[in-house]
């Protein structure tokens, strides 16, 4: 493996498994490439939700507009250039507003092995 | 250990170790906090080069100007919204330009543990 650089229009997004909403996910590293994490581009349509238990810790990134992720009865609003962890085992549900929104994710281990 | 939002303005940056020049780095997770990951924010200033051997998997992401990478005699520059991913044993040298930069990293395992 080599130094790396990925734009969002590298991503091919595919459906984010496990929900039939417009909240996409795209691999730019992941087990098929040798490292120890994922790295990939998510996309989310407008006012979509995703509930979901963290299989790993993933932190999100947020590229453009606005995501909101709540747990345990709290909720945080990221707006661009800010970051949001995830623990494992957390009971997520991330939602976006009218504009949709953009991120970038890393995930420890791989996400797609875990689910 | 709960979901978690973090800013730049969150960050208490430290002048990165092993260098005198102005390049601060600011854990807001790492070994302190029982995950697996070191999630932080980083500052350059003007026309900056740290020269390492990554010793952990890291993705850099660009939130404001641009940074440039080298490894194995190809450069790679990053604007606001792009990764940059430097496998462990990666030898690099990370300059930024005249306006500086400011990056989000997450890191496997943690930075400071295996320096």
């Amino acid at each position: 493996m080599t130094v790396r650089k990925f734009a969002v229009t590298d991503a091919s997004f595919e459906r984010s498994p496990g929900q039939d909403g417009e909240v996409f996910a795209a691999n730019v590293v992941d087990q098929r490439h040798g490292a120890p994490i994922s790295i990939g581009f998510g996309r989310y349509g407008p006012n979509q939700s995703l509930v979901e238990t963290i299989a790993v810790d993933d932190v999100m990134v947020v590229l453009q507009e606005q995501l909101s992720v709540s747990a345990e009865g709290s909720t945080v609003t990221a707006s661009p250039g800010e970051l949001v962890h995830m623990p494992k085992g957390s009971e997520i549900t991330i939602r976006s507003h009218d504009e949709g929104a953009v991120t970038a994710y890393v995930t420890y281990p791989h996400w797609q092995d875990e689910r």
